[in-house]
C-alpha cells in the first residue's frame, strides 16, 4: 500500500479545509496540541503546515501533496504540481485578491506615485515584482501581520489579502491595483505526481473535493411536465448540463431531474411554474461528479 | 429596474422570518446596531419595522410590502392588501391566538362577567371590538409587555397572544375565550400591488417562501413496487398529489416517488412495507411547488 | 386506544437515544427536572429510567417496553424478549465492549492470573461468571463509576465498559480479554409482547428507528449512463441491493438511483466515473427501509 | 411585619437593576416564565414591570415603590415621590438623555424647522410639552421602537433616548438638542411613604443601593508615611472626605487610609510615591457609606 | 518529606470541593481523561474517588484522606476519623438532608404507614436502619439514580437527598420525615491521623478549606466613629468577635474594622449610620481565621 | 499636552496586555476590525502592532514606547531604551524561554551534534549567534509558526519558545538547551525617552503597571497579637517589606497589617495561629507600590 503525505493549511484556510474534506468523505481529528491530526484512510498521512512553507516542503519532497495558496507558489517560486485549482478560501467559495492599498485621504492614486515609498506586505517577492513590473522604485518591508494598520503611521502603502474588501474598508484604506488574484490550490511534489500510486490517490482527493465544492452552490431539481410543454420548461433551465428526462406510467408527462445553482433558484422556479411545470421539488446534495 | 421596499417585522418575528427567507433563497445580513438590513437581492431594499407599526407604514406608502401579523392589520384597520398567509409564527409552524385570560381562581367565568373590570392588553382596538361585541362596558388600559403578570394585582383580565398556552399556565392565568386567531401575513400597499413590476417580484416572493414552508414540513419518499402491487401501495399514500409513478427497465416494476408530510412517516412507511413496497427511502426537501 | 409505556435509557444513552428517536419521527421534550418526557404521540407514555434498572422494571411489568444496553439484560438475569438490537452506543454506531484490563505495567497477563486479585466493576455479576468460565477465584468490588482509575491503587484489575478504548489508553491500561459484547437493545415485556396492539406500536418504533440508524450512514447515489456502459458501471457498486434503473427519454440512456455506504462513496465515485457514468450525484437521506 | 411591594423594571434597566440589588445585599431570583421574582428578604415582595408603566402602578397604589426612569416619571405626570436619584442605566453609570435627531443630511437645523413635521418617538408627552416650549406645530407618532430607522424614510425627526450615542451614530442620525436629561430613580406611593414601616425599609434600600453604586468607582487606599511628610501627602489626596490617619508603633510613622475615585488612582498613586509614601496599597470595595 | 494520599470526591460535590481548594490556595488541575489530577503542592497526591467509595478507600489505607459526605460514612459503616465538618454541598453552604417522601397525593402519611411497601433509594444501609428503628417491614432497593421519578409507578416511597427541596417539588412528591442530616466531612486514614506529618498537613489544609468557607459569607467593615458614640456602635455589631479599635490622629476619634456575616449588612449599615459611625466601609475577604 | 504614542502587542501578549493595562486603570477598547484601539486616556494613543515588529518601529521613532518581548529587541538588534521588565508571558506570571529541541529519539545529544543539520526557527538571528557562540555550521530555515510539528519530518532540530514545556512534551521533543530567555518589556524611543513629558508618562505608565503585576500574586494579612507575641509573630512574616504595626484601643494589643505572597498564605497562615495572632483576615488587593 502507498502512502500520500498530505500537507492541510495551518491557519485562515485550516477550518475552511476541514470541513470541506470532511464534506469529501474524509474525517481529520485535530487533538489539542499535536499539528499530526489523524485522518480515517490508512492510505494518507497528514501534517499540518503553514501555507506560506507548504510549497517549499512539497517541493523538497517532504510532502507528497499540499492545499496551500495559489500566491505561496508564485512567491516561494517553488517548482511543484498545480494538480487543480479549488475556488474557497477562509470565508467565501470565491478567489481572494492581494491588493495594493493606501490611506483614503493618501495622496498616492496609482502605481508610480510608489517612488521611493515604503510598502509593508507578507508578499515582498510578489510585491517585489510587481514593482518592478511598473518601473518603480519602493522601499518593500516584510509585515508579520497587522498590514492593514500600517498605514499611514509605519508605511505608505500596504499589499495585504482580501477578500470581501470589508477589512480594508474598517481600516479607511482605498485599493490601487489588483496585484494577483490567487485561489486554493492542489499541489504536488514533481516525482510524486510520477508515482502512479500516489497520483491514483491524489486524482481521487481531487475529483471528490469537487464534488463537495459544486454540491456546496448547488441543489437538485425535480418536476414532471406534460410532454407538450417539455420544450417551454427546458428552456427556462440553465444549460449547465442537460437534465435527465425520464418517462412515467402516465405517458403523457415526464420526469425532469436536473442541478442548479441554488443562487438562481429563486428566478428559476416561478418561470417553471409558469411554463406549467408541477409537483416541484428543490432538495440538497452532498456531491456532484458532471 | 424596480425596486420593492420590504418590511421585516423586528421583535418576536425577527428571527422566524429571516431564517424563512434564508431557506427561501435570500440572505438577510443584520449589522448590529443599524435596522437596514443588507439583503442579496439589487431589486429589494429592506427595512427593520415593528410589526405593530408596518401596516400603517404600507399602507401609507412608505413600504411597498412587509411581512407581520394579521391581528395588527386587524388591530390598525390599515387599508391594505394581503397577499398571502404563511403558517408560522415565532415557534411554531402555526397561528397564534389572542385570548381573554384571567387568575386561574378568579370568579370571572365568562365574557360578560367583565363588566366594570380594568383589562390590560397590547391590543387596545381589539379587545374593545370585542367587548362591543359582547356589550359588556370594561376599561381597557394600553400594556407595553410583560401583561401576563398583570393579573390579579395591576388588571382583572388580560387579551394576550399565545402560541402553546404555556406561559399563560406558568402565570397560573385562565383561559375565558379566542378574541382573534392569526398568522403572519404578506401585505402590499394598494398602489403598489397595481405596479406590474412590483406585484411580480412580490408574488415571486411569497411563492417561495411558501415553497420553502411547504418544506419544511415535509419529506421526499421514493419506493419501488412491483406494477401488480401497485393499487396497494397507492391506498396507502395520502392524497395530497398524485405521485410520480415511473418504469423501471424490469418491466414488472415501477418507482414510485412522492411528497409526504413529515408528520405521517411513522405511520405510513410501517403500512407500506406491508403493502410489499421495496427499497423504500426517505430524503429532505428544501422547497416544494405543487 | 392501547399506550406503551416506554422506558427511555437515561445517562449516557440519553443523548443519542433522543436523538435517534426524532430521526425516526418521534419528538421527545424533556422538561428540566422531571423525569417523565413530554412525546408527541399519544400511544406512549415515556419514562427515564436507568439502563442498569431498564430490564427489572421491563420485566415486572411496570413499563411494557424499553431502550436498554443487552449487557444489563445478561447483568440482571431479567426475563424479557429482545425485540431488536440496534447498533449505536453513546459516541458511536457500533457495538461496546466490556473488557478486563490492568494497568500498562502490571504482571498480570491472563485471566488465571487474577486468582486472589480484587477486581473493581460495575457488572458484579458478569465479571462473577466470566470468572467462574475460567476457573478463577477473585474478589469482585462493586464500582459506582471512575473504575479506570483504580488500577493500581485501589484494585488489580477492572471489568469497564469502552467504546474506542481512548478512555482506556488514557489512564495506562493494557486490555486482557473482552469479556462481554453488547450493543442497544428493545426490549419488551413478556406479557406485552403478546398484546397485538402494543406489539404493532413497538414493531413500528423498531422499523423506524433502524430506519434512522440505515439511513445515517448511508446517502442516496443517483447517476446517469449509456445502456451499453451499464454493466461496468453495475459491476463497481456495492451488492447491498439492487440499484433502480429507469428508462430516459433518450433510449439510449437509462438512470440508476442506489443507496451505498458514506465510507465507500470516496472509493466507488471515481470508479463510477472511470466506467463512463455521468451527472453523478450523492445526496443525504432520512431513512431507509430496503 | 410590614410588606413592601417594590416594583422591578424589566427591561433595558433590568440586568443593571438586579446586578445592583444583588451588591447591595439582595439576591433576586427570576424564574423562566414567571413576573414575580423571587428576593430572600421576607419584607418584600417583588413584580417585574415595564418602567414605562412604574410610574402609573406606584401613583395608584398598586406597588409601594419601584425602579424606574426619571422620564416615565415625567412622561405620565405621575403623583409619587422621587426618594433618591440613582446615576445609572443599561450600560453605564450616568445619566441618560432624550435627543432630538434628524438624518445626517436633513436640512432641519433646529427645533424651529420641525414645522409639520413629522416625529417619532416613545415619549409622545414630553415630545410634545417641548414642541409646545419652542412653539413649534409638529405631529407626533408613537414609535414601538427601532425608533433610530425612521428617519427619513418613516419620519423627519425622532426623540430617542441615549446613552453614548453610538446607536444614534450608527444609524447615521444628527442630533439638534437635548430634550431631557434622566437617570434611574427610587419612587414611592404618596401614601406608603407616609407609612413609617415602609418608608423605613425603602430608606435603607435606597441607603444599601447607594452604598453599592458609590463603591462600584472607587477603591481603598492605604499608605505609611512619615509624620513630617504627612501635609505633603494629605495634599495630594482629593478633598472627598477626610482620610483616616491613625497612629503606628513607630511614632515617627502615621498610615492614611482613604476612599478615592478608581479614575483617578492612576494620577494620584505616582504622585503619593514622590511624596514619600511608602507601603502603598489599593483595595477594591463592596459599599461605601460616607 | 511525607506525601499525603487525598480523595476529592468526583461528582456532585467535585466542582464546589475544587472551587474551595482553590481559594484555600491549592489549585488543582483536571486533565480531561485523567482521575489523577495534579495539585500544586509536592506534599499532596489527588485522586479523584466517588464520595459514595471515598469511606471505604479511606478505611482501608488505599488514601490517607478524603473529603466526602457524612451520609456515606454512615451508610458504609466505615472506620475513619472525621477531622472536621464543613458546611458546603453541591448548590449551597448548607447541610443537605436525607429524606423519606412520597407521592403528594399518596395515601401514605407516616412511617409506619409504608408496611409492605417498596421504598427505593441509593442508602441502602440508612434506610433499613431508619425502618428498624420504627419498626416497620418495607422492600428497600437500590436506586441507581433518577430516584425521584419513581413514586409512584416503580416505588411506593424513596429515600433520596435534596439540598432545597426544588427537585422534589418538581417531581410531586410529598415529605414524610428527615432519614438522616449530612454535610461534606474531612476524613482521615485512622493510622494516617497518628502520623505526626500527615496529620500536620491534614490540619493545615483544614485550617485553610475553614478559613475560605469562613470569608465566603462574610465581608470586613471599616468605619470611623467619635469617642463618645463608640459604646452605641459597638451595640450595633453582632458579638461575632470582638472588632477591633484603634486610635487615630484625632483623639476624639476611633477607627473600627470587624468581620460580619454579609447577610446582616443591609440591617447592620443602616443603623451603624444612625449611631454616628462615619466612612463605613465593606470589603471583600479572602479567608478569616477567627 | 503631550501625546504618547504607544505599542499594544497583537498576538499571543496581547490579551494579557490588555488585562494587565486594565488592571493598573486604562481600559483599552478594540473594534471588532480596526487595529487602533480606542484608549480612555486623552494623552496617549494605541496601535496594535505584532510584538515582532515593535522594536523596529520604536526604533524609527513611528511609535514612542511599545510592549513587546525582549526577545524580538535581541532579534532585531533594535536601538531603543528597556525601561521596565514585566514578569508576565501569554500564560503565564514568568519569563519564557527559547529552547533547542530536538525529537525525543533524535541521535542529536548537544548542540556539536547540530554540525550541518537543519533548524527552524522563529528567531533566525538569536539562533545564528547561539550556532556562532557554540562554532557549529547548521543551516538555520525561518519558520512561519507551528514549528514543534517540524522535526523530524521538516527539520532536525527546532528553536522554539516556551512557557511550561507542554506544547514540546504534546509533540514528543526534547529541550536540548535554553537559547535565551526573555520576558516582556516596556521599551521606548532614546528620543522620546528624553522628553520629560513623554517620560513622566511612560514612567507613570510602568508604575502602574508594575502595581498591578505585584498585586496579582499578592494578598493582605490583618492580624491582632498581643504586644508580648508580636516578636513571635513577626518571624513568621517574610521580610518582603516591614509590616504596618498600629496601636489599638487595648494598649496591650497591636494590630498587624502586611502584603504577602498568596502562594506562602498556606503555610504562613497556621504558623500565625501557632503564634497565637487572632483575627486573622486575607484580603485581596488592586494595586501595590512598596
Amino acid at each position: 500500500m502507498s502512502l500520500l503525505r498530505l500537507g492541510i493549511p495551518k491557519g485562515s484556510l485550516q477550518e475552511a479545509t476541514l470541513d470541506l474534506l470532511s464534506r469529501a468523505g474524509w474525517k481529520v481529528t485535530l487533538s489539542s496540541r499535536s499539528y499530526v491530526p489523524a485522518i480515517d484512510d490508512a492510505e494518507i498521512n497528514c501534517l499540518l503546515v503553514r501555507a506560506q512553507e507548504m510549497p517549499r516542503y512539497v517541493e523538497s519532497g517532504a510532502l507528497d501533496a499540499g492545499i496551500t495558496g495559489h500566491d505561496w507558489v508564485v512567491e516561494t517560486h517553488a517548482d511543484v504540481v498545480e494538480l487543480a485549482e479549488f475556488l474557497y478560501a477562509k470565508q467565501r467559495l470565491a478567489r481572494v485578491k492581494w491588493v495594493l492599498a493606501v490611506s483614503e485621504d493618501s495622496s498616492i492614486r496609482e502605481p508610480r506615485d510608489l517612488e521611493g515609498a515604503v510598502i509593508a506586505t507578507e508578499v515582498v517577492g510578489i510585491t517585489a515584482e510587481y514593482l518592478a513590473r511598473h518601473g518603480v522604485n519602493a522601499r518593500v518591508e516584510f509585515s508579520w501581520g497587522a498590514t492593514e494598520v500600517k498605514v499611514p503611521q509605519l508605511a505608505d502603502a500596504i499589499v495585504e489579502v482580501t477578500e470581501t474588501g470589508s477589512s480594508l474598508r474598517a481600516n479607511h484604506l482605498r485599493i490601487l491595483d489588483t496585484v494577483l488574484e490567487s485561489s486554493t490550490v492542489f499541489i504536488m511534489n514533481r516525482k510524486a505526481a510520477e508515482d502512479p500510486a500516489k497520483r491514483e490517490k491524489a486524482d481521487n482527493l481531487v475529483l471528490m473535493l469537487q464534488g463537495a465544492i459544486a454540491a456546496a452552490t448547488r441543489v437538485g431539481l425535480m418536476l414532471n411536465v406534460r410532454r407538450d410543454d417539455l420544450p417551454t420548461v427546458l428552456a427556462v433551465l440553465p444549460a449547465l448540463k442537460n437534465p435527465t428526462i425520464s418517462a412515467l406510467s402516465d405517458s403523457d408527462w415526464v420526469a425532469v431531474n436536473t442541478i442548479i445553482e441554488e443562487a438562481v433558484v429563486r428566478q428559476i422556479l416561478p418561470r417553471l411554474k409558469a411554463a406549467k411545470a408541477q409537483g416541484i421539488v428543490e432538495y440538497p446534495l452532498n456531491k456532484i461528479v458532471l
